[in-house]
Formats: structure tokens, sequence, C-alpha cells
């Protein structure tokens, strides 16, 4: 959960006896190295480095332009100077620089988002021995995994909150919802399925091991522990009735992604096609989303979260885990 | 199901322990007590007779013209002379007469879609003994429902095949999965759920159950069963590849509805601003979808279908019937 959390919501959850997920894609090589550090320090169990397997496009000012032509009026309405808009680093794909960095830590697992690196980079990753494990939003992207060699398919229906994972197609209509996602992917591929999106407590995770499920991968019901990184406002949003209503936007980042309705959303529209190429969407909004964070509003941040919010509680991480894997136990999976 | 199934199909669910249902809305009320009379004939068992509740909208003729311009080019490629067009009956509401009707045979069950009757007809239903269901595509919908006394909620997730069943909002982002709608509304209401959208088999079942639903509602995996009505055209779209992508479309009746993506939903975007009001939407395509059928195309046919229709195979209703109640007894919800 890229700009959520960091390393200490992912030791929480290993220490548990979950598989934490160190999420990669916001941070710098150095920043990635320290939280790598961090994670080996306190932690001997195994855990997960997730990261984006984009694109990264040239920057097209002619996109930039338009995008910023959309944001005018919010630009004046909050004195923002779009001339001194700077660029924001925004979100890297996995590089050789990060294959570098994760070689002096060999983790577990290693995931990725937006499908797989470039193979000789795929390559490296398993020889330092990972678990290699992918997001898939249809059984296409999930059979496309299996021939490509991932250990596991993370199954991520439709409910999941923040960026889709689709890679083989834009055509969000193909997308499922996890019901029929996850025995779909399941009945197609020969790996473990992991089920995503959706799951927020102990029923949702019996009723995707009910699917075929091998194991959840659950997200928003961390967003309130006290590890997580979650924003002021966007703790604020996902713990008020707002968080009922989320929407897939492609308005903070260029590619589409669930977050709870705010008043960009509303106002332009949760999907648009002003908006740069992803991830350049985020550079124009920042200072917007700065200035209004500053006081304590939400309208211009990305409020990332699932269809099923309910599942957020301010307890510790660890305590979400073991609670979760209890349900596992009911089901007969742990004796 | 209206249009795809009859008194056959509910029969030999009923007789097989299930709740097997006849859908209404597209009945007149000669033959709906001809239905009725099938039914009360073949089986004891207790079923449920289904309705659509939308407030029935003045044939407008200026959306209607903006309508048939739409689709100008299908009727000159198929030789349809568009001032021929006939108004087709359509779906039409609950009504007193359908009311006077079902007073002769006093369902165990009654089931409405698209909210509830005007009261004093609910009260009707109410008087003959029968307990009443309504689908809900949001909790607030669930809420609503429970507030006007309904015995149980049926939660219909975005999964679902056919129409949508939304009343209090038209807005298809608020809607959800089965994943994240199903427990959501168990906790919302007091009343039973009944889980409907992505169950294919028995799996889906017994995952319905774990998410806290007092039962499930299922539609698609019955499409190819011998006693469904179901089109040529359209048993050949179930039993394909193009069954794997389906899309909410309003084009052919004027309400989002969820069928496998044909050639009118590619062509025209699945949704339109240019369909009349519901159900009017129908009528102008009537001739399209008779030309290519006889053709066997469906590319102008409404070829409902939900997310997973890997359930559908042509065995017999009660034998489907019984397959997925066993699955109950692996839960342990039936000795």
């Amino acid at each position: 959960m890229a700009g959520v959390q960091g390393s200490a919501l992912a030791v929480s959850v290993s220490e548990a006896g979950g598989l934490g997920s160190l999420p990669c894609a916001t941070l710098s090589l150095d920043v990635m190295r320290k939280e790598l550090e961090a994670m080996r320090t306190l932690t001997a169990k195994p855990f997960n480095v997730n990261f984006f397997c984009h694109v990264q496009p040239q920057p097209d000012p002619g996109r930039e332009a338009i995008w910023r032509a959309t944001l005018a009026r919010y630009f004046a309405e909050n004195g923002v100077d779009a001339s001194e808009i700077a660029a924001t680093p925004g979100r890297a794909p996995f590089s050789e620089g990060a294959a570098e960095v994760l070689t002096d830590f060999r983790p577990a697992v290693v995931s990725f988002h937006f499908g797989l690196p470039p193979e000789p980079l795929l390559a490296r990753v398993r020889g330092m021995g990972a678990k290699v494990l992918c997001s898939a939003t249809t059984v296409d992207e999930a059979r496309w995994l299996e021939a490509r060699g991932v250990d596991a398919v993370i199954a991520q229906g439709t409910e999941a909150g923040g960026h889709r994972g689709n890679f083989l197609s834009e055509d969000l209509g193909a997308q499922l919802g996890t019901f029929a996602l996850v025995p779909q992917i399941v009945d197609a591929v020969k790996v473990p399925v992991i089920a995503a999106g959706g799951i927020a407590d102990g029923r949702g995770v019996a009723a995707a091991m009910a699917l075929g499920a091998s194991g959840v991968q659950v997200g928003t019901a961390y967003l309130l522990c006290p590890e997580a990184t979650t924003s002021t406002v966007h703790r604020a949003a996902l713990d008020s009735d707002a968080a009922r209503v989320t929407g897939l936007t492609n308005l903070f980042s260029g590619r589409p992604a669930r977050g709870i309705v705010n008043r960009l959303m509303r106002e332009l529209g949760p999907m648009s096609n002003a908006v740069p190429a992803f991830p350049f969407a985020a550079s124009a909004l920042a200072p917007l989303r700065a200035k209004a964070e500053s006081q304590g509003s939400g309208a211009f941040s990305p409020l990332w979260a699932g269809q099923n919010a309910t599942g957020c509680r301010r307890i510790p991480a660890g305590v979400l885990t073991r609670e979760l894997a209890s349900a596992l136990a009911r089901v007969g999976i742990l004796a």
C-alpha cells in the first residue's frame, strides 16, 4: 500500500504470522534500503517487497497543459501559482537499481502490480530465491502470469482499494468482482491463488477460502492501524460514512484506482480523459492536496479504500492479523 | 429471470427443494394466470413469484426519435422499415391486476425488483400471507427495505446478471460487489439476507454463507438447463468464451443490466444517453433482434449473464439445485 505504510506495518504483520508487505513504488532507492534494513532488524519472519511494473512514459507537455487547464479553477481558488508546480518523483517501476538493493536483503517474497518486469529483471529476482507474486484482474491475466512462472497469482477483485493491477487490457468492464474472479482463476491456473478485494474480516477470509483461494490479501482493513502512515484526512474519511461510497478514479495518478469519493472525483467525474499518463497526474495536484490537507480537507487527496471499509479499526496491525488468521483456523486451514 | 424461464424451471427448482421463482415482468395477466396454474398443478412445494416495481413512464416521442436515429444504420443494414416498428408490451410493473391474479394462488413468497410497490398493493400481498423479498444493491437500499417490513433482503452484488435492482440511486459506482455487499448488509439489517451475484457453484454457496448470508439466489447457472427458455443465440453465447466478458448496459431496456458483450454494446458503448426510459428501449430493437436471431446472431439481443457463467451446464434444473444445496450441507447448514 504505497503511500500509506512503510516497514512498521509490514513488520507488525509478519511478526503476527502474516506476510507483511513493504511497498516500494513511491520510495527512492535510499529510502527503500533504509526500510529494508528496518525490516531485517525488526523481524526474522518472512516478508514481501512490492513493486509497480508500469512502463514509465515520457512527460508530455501537451497533456500536462490540458490537465493544468482542467485544474485552473482549483489553482485560482487555492492561490496556487501553476508556474511553480514542480514535477514530483511520483511512482517508479521496478528497476535494475531496485533489484541491486534487493540483492542485499533477499526477501522471501517479491510481488508485482501492473504485470511483471522485463524477463532479465525477473530472473534476477528469482535468482535471489524469492517467490514471485503478481496481481491479476482477469482470468486472461492470471493465465499470462502462470505462463511466465509466477509462484502465486493475486486475484484482485473490483472491490479492492487502490490501483487496479490490470496490465493486459484497460477495459474496466472486463474486470470481475472478487466473488466471480477468484473461483474462475482457481480453475484456470495450477498455482495458488491469493484473493484480494472486499476482505474486511474473518467472514471474508473464510469466504475467500471457500471460493478456492489459498490465501488472502487484506489492505483497507489495516489503514487505521497505528503502524500505518495513513494521513489524518484519509483516516477521517475511512472512519466516516463517506467510506461507504468509493469509486474507480484515474484523477490522482493517471491510472484507475479505487478511493473514497471526494470533491475532485465528484466535480471532474472519477474517470477523465484530461489526465496525463500514469504516474504524472499527481504532480499538478500536489500543491492543491497539500493546501487542502493543511486545512483538514481531503478534497484533492487520493483516499484509497476498497468497497468494504468496515474492517478498519484503530487496533495494532498484529492484533488485526491474528484476528484474520483465526478465521483460517475456524475453516480448518490452520490447526 | 424474465424472458428466459417460465413455470417449468421454477417447478423443477421447487421440486428439488429450492425456492423456484416465476418471473412475471414480461407476462400478460392471462399468461401469468396460466403459468401460476401450471405451478400449482405441478408442485405442492413453496415457490416465489417475482415482479418489477418500476414506475411506468409516459412514452416520449422525442426520446424515441433519438433512439431510432441512433439505430438507423442498423435498420438500413437489416432492411427494417422503422415506420413499421410497433410498441412492444415490454415489462409491466406490479399492478392491481397482478395482485388480483395472485389472490387466487396465494404464493408462499413474492419478490420485487426495483424497489417495492405502493403500500396499498404491498399490503394486499402481505394480506395473502406471502413472505416479501426485494433486491438491494446498496446498504441504504437494504435499510430502506427493512424499514418497510420486507421479510428478507436480496443483496444483489454487481456480478449479478440481468437488471440491476437499484431504486434509491442511479449511481452505478455506489453499487458493491457481492463480496463487499453481503456482509455490510448482514450487519446493517436484522432480517435474513439472500446473496446474489457471481454464485455459480457449491464454492459460491459456501462462500456466501461464510459472509453471513442466510441463503443464495442463483440465476445464470440455470440458463442452459433444458427447462429454461433461453434462446438459441443466448445459449450459444453462454456456452462460449464470449461469456467471460459481460458488461452493464442500458441499451436493451433503458435500465442498466448485465449481459454478455455483443455487437450492439461494443458499437454504441454499453451505456448510452440515447435510449428511451425503461422499458421502452426494447421496442425499436425488436425487429433487429428478430432478424439477427433468425440468422443465428445475438448481435442485437440482450444476452443476460452474470460475471461467472462457468456454472452453466446442460443439466436438469433439479440436478443443479441439489448440487448447490449439497454445498449447504457441507458447510453445516443442512443436516
